[in-house]
């Protein structure tokens, strides 16, 4: 059965105190949105569709930045979650399946609850997504009849026999995608917030003689974010469950506390990631490199036996081949480093390649820029870039070539040969004690005049 | 009314193990002393007296340095708070109004809190800050007849009735100032320890007929450092309200465990700040401004929009303008960027004016410093700096220059002109390859000869 | 007595999903191995065994590394752990005296406790660690009769009784070696898991009419790993106990939980280090030096006075007199920098030796690798090093000498004398204005084809 995903992405978010949408704020470098969206994409859905309101556009170039097939739709006042959903009922019509409602700001949904929840709906008309709550204070409560769910009630509608009932309410819901837009057509506002509830549609559907039921799932899945500290505490979460994943799949993490994760990070099994390391999106560490501190990563390739950092930051587009050393106070960008190439110290490495073996010298700077466009260099294998070359790009090095320390290179070195472009040293007797006198003294005369 | 501070610094702090004064340890960056200088100073004191004795000078110094106006007195024996206090004598001389007593040691004391002591000054003639101990232990405590403070006692000399008071006392006193010298005056030594206590004033208030009472604050604000471990847990304690309140103000903290904060940073609505970030004293970030990770600020600026590290240092007097960015492995000091500049790779731009829009190539350097002086460098509006551009200040680079990458720029260049200093490029065919044979056989040679 | 050291090191620990053999993983970057290598070593043992099996070429090779003197014998198969020891007979042939076994997976029994078992040695033939539960789960527990040790039993061939017991089997044993081995050579290994336990000496020695007795430690000590969750755990009980140490020893940690302690880092007292330093293994920082943030440093020394970082890092052979000053983005390898010499911006100094009061400016490097060898850079006292200068090894700067922003020097430069290799800047009127314009209509006819 085909799925869809419908996302409710409104909010504003007021309790933030942001004027970025609650939705597109960061876990683990993530939006919340595609956290939502990432839980939600591992049903493979036929479609997804995402229910923007405050800050719609930028919640929209968010959403399809990650997913370009995505549906943005528009609510464009906030009457209810019933009324959100309907919103996704055009970006539907045709679609044949179980539809699925998630929320932006409910980052942790696990793909194998959603996995539980369509298993459900083979039983089931709508199926509820519930959680046993540790402490279930003014969460919705679902109202069972054994595997039945009879209907949610809110804290504030409920009797006392109700309130004593834990197993409360995520919002999440699975119903047939028809089914869901019918009841939803039913749902009325008639209650004290004027609002259209989606939780409304499990009594209806019972009155229908339809039948609802629940899938629990962990209370840490069902997390939503409200404040800036329930950000930070689910950003804790986050890394916390990050760590322990990675000590899991054999990862040596010396100080697992001060390493950072992005959402999508990937590190193999024996990988060593030293203390304070932070890793940015779209990174993968093969099994055996090893990240030194202080590094950062981000949209890099770091292969076996790759020595990164300390303080190393490797950018969109580094990919190192094995054996590479990238050391400190480097900078690659958009570069593919040959095996076993070493870039150590003090060096800006961008829109370049580096052939296997070649040894870039400290201060080595590839001149991308000639400050309107960028171009392309070129390091042949086996090259020796003295210290404190300029690479002024495009050029090309040969392999096996050489380029004195302190040379501004601008034209082609071919294979086997020394590229040069230096002065002369010139040495000056006593010059030096001279200034130093001459200074000095000036210095003497300044501090006299200022008293 | 007018109000004076006297603020006692004298102890030593043996169990601190530090040729340091107690006082002078610091919390986020700044020394103890100097934030209940600053919680003091909430109340615009007419005038602060610190009462130094350990280290008197470099503790004179410290509260100098962070107010020009403030009294630094001496008590050379300590015999006790009162004398400690008596000491502020001379120094109080001529002034009429309130006098409040704070400790050097005691950090946390809140504005709030001062100003309701003042304002129960109003209807008490002695006010003393007391606090609801959760383990009162052996604090001194608060022996209260309804809103009247009797006396206070010291555990030791406690009955059993009086060890079960929870109010204890935090030794913060307020009174008018004539009043507090003259019970002073009656305070005796006559105790076990031979030591003029301050809180004898209490007794002796109430034996003159006076009244006294109590205000209470949070225990946390009462926190004095004794132990290193003491200082390191007051400091945790600063951070986390510090980063809590940041959230609060709708700043952007990824990671908030991982930024530490000065005792004067502020930071705007919106701004966002990467994982590990070190605030030193004097940095404004403004609202919608990115500062990524492994960056380090003090004394700085930062516009909105502008967008600092990873890796980037600023130094007192950076000051960027908005859309400006400063990237990795850069220092930037006593220097004004102006809107849109950039320097995004391995520079140190000091004693600097960038102009607009400017861009800095990797490993550009003012060179402001001729071993003796320091001296300005100025770039104009829209200048391109090649990479590797040593500028040798004094040295002026005109709007829309440009300097060649590698060049050592000695002299002004005016608007719109190209600098170059720099030797021509040579190639020698084959000589790279034959200069690594050389290598190679000499490496054989040697390593035959150890054998 | 003389002492001999058995440590069993032969286990894989499947469990750390690792290729690595469990006991070379490391806290405070050092293998488990090593830290138990170190408590023994307390003891001055007159020989060491490591008992290799699982990958016993690279742990033979690690405990090598850390004292030569070890013996590593092989335990082809893990048949138990007196079978364990046993292998160990050999190696200890001709010795007298006490033998204690340790465990290369537990690496926090401290000298304290093994002085105490020795000293128990003198009353007892068989000395058993023990240590009181909180939880004593499935632990072997250890049945005494008063001071008398009767027997370790498996938790699972415990009475009710037995399990009742609190005092718990560490494992760590000391004997006469004779006696030791005599016993062992009893122990069958008829039991469900046919393994030969060294548990069961015990009750050998007792039916000998031999004594043991129990002497107990800390449950922290006996801490063992068996998972890099408790890789993780240890590592931070360790980073803890050294962060209150430097504390109590009169160390200045501005956030102690954010640096990082190898297993041998030294400091002074009132040394202060700023938050986010990382200390590799043999460093040794004086009093009164100042590590700032975001630095890292290996093998290296720093004098009183000398202030290093933020963002330097000190590699190994890095000396630093005293008042030197090495600042950010500043990489120090094998290098002698003497007293009130500073680096303070974006260099590097390798195998090099910086006279007193020089002054390396930005963007110095010592090029001291030609691809093949290495050679040494001297600089002379007072030199004053102008910035972006190459100093291409082996190179001596003399004392008082200067040498010349953007220079590439090759030879030697006198005392006093002032050393140049620069090209003479040429100033271009309007050509930046030229290249920018033709830049830009490059620039708008390529945007325009691509439409």
């Amino acid at each position: 059965m085909p799925t869809a995903l419908i996302i409710l992405a409104a909010g504003q978010g007021t309790r933030m105190n942001s004027d970025l949408p609650k939705v597109l704020h960061p876990i683990a470098h993530a939006p919340l949105l595609v956290h939502a969206m990432r839980a939600g994409a591992s049903l493979a859905p036929e479609k997804t569709v995402v229910v923007a309101g405050h800050g719609a556009e930028v919640v929209e170039k968010a959403a399809r930045a990650h997913d370009e097939d995505v549906v943005v739709v528009r609510q464009d006042e906030q009457l209810g979650t019933a009324h959100a959903v309907a919103q996704a009922r055009d970006a539907l019509a045709g679609f044949t399946g179980d539809a699925i409602v998630l929320y932006g700001d409910t980052p942790f949904i696990s793909p194998e609850t959603l996995t539980d929840m369509i298993a459900a709906r083979k039983t089931h008309d709508v199926v509820v997504l519930g959680f046993e709550a540790a402490d279930p204070g003014r969460y919705g409560r679902l109202v069972k009849d054994g595997d039945s769910l009879q209907k949610i009630v809110e804290f504030k509608d409920a009797t006392e026999a109700e309130r004593a009932i834990t197993t409360c309410n995520s919002g999440v819901v699975a119903a047939d995608s028809a089914t869901l837009f019918s009841l939803i057509d039913d749902v009325s506002n008639d209650n004290a917030s004027e609002e259209y509830y989606l939780t409304d549609i499990v009594g209806l559907a019972n009155a229908r003689g339809l039948s609802a039921t629940v899938v629990t799932c962990d209370e840490a899945e069902t997390l939503g974010v409200n404040t800036r500290t329930e950000l930070a505490g689910a950003d804790a979460a986050f890394q916390k469950r990050a760590r322990a994943a990675a000590l899991e799949d054999g990862v040596t993490l010396m100080a697992p506390d001060t390493v950072y994760f992005a959402y999508d990070t990937i590190i193999g099994r024996d990988a060593v990631i030293e203390p304070n390391v932070v890793f940015a999106p779209g990174v993968t560490v093969e099994s055996g490199a090893t990240i030194r501190a202080f590094s950062h990563l981000e949209g890099c390739h770091v292969s076996r036996g790759a020595i990164v950092g300390p303080y190393a930051r490797l950018r969109p587009g580094a990919e190192l081949s094995e054996n590479v050393r990238i050391g400190n106070f480097v900078e690659v960008k958009n570069a593919t480093i040959a095996e076993g190439a070493k870039v150590n110290h003090l060096s800006y490495v961008g829109d370049a390649s580096v052939g296997e073996a070649a040894n870039l010298g400290a201060g080595t700077v590839t001149c991308n820029y000639d400050g309107v466009f960028k171009h392309r260099t070129e390091i042949g294998a086996r090259a020796f870039i003295g210290s404190d070359t300029m690479l002024v790009a495009p050029v090309k090095i040969g392999a096996d070539a050489m380029t004195a320390s302190g040379s501004v290179i601008t034209s082609d070195v071919p294979d086997g040969a020394m590229a040069i472009a230096r002065a002369k040293q010139s040495v000056k007797p006593e010059l030096a004690r001279r200034l130093f006198e001459k200074l000095k003294s000036a210095k003497l005369l300044k501090q006299k005049e200022s008293k």
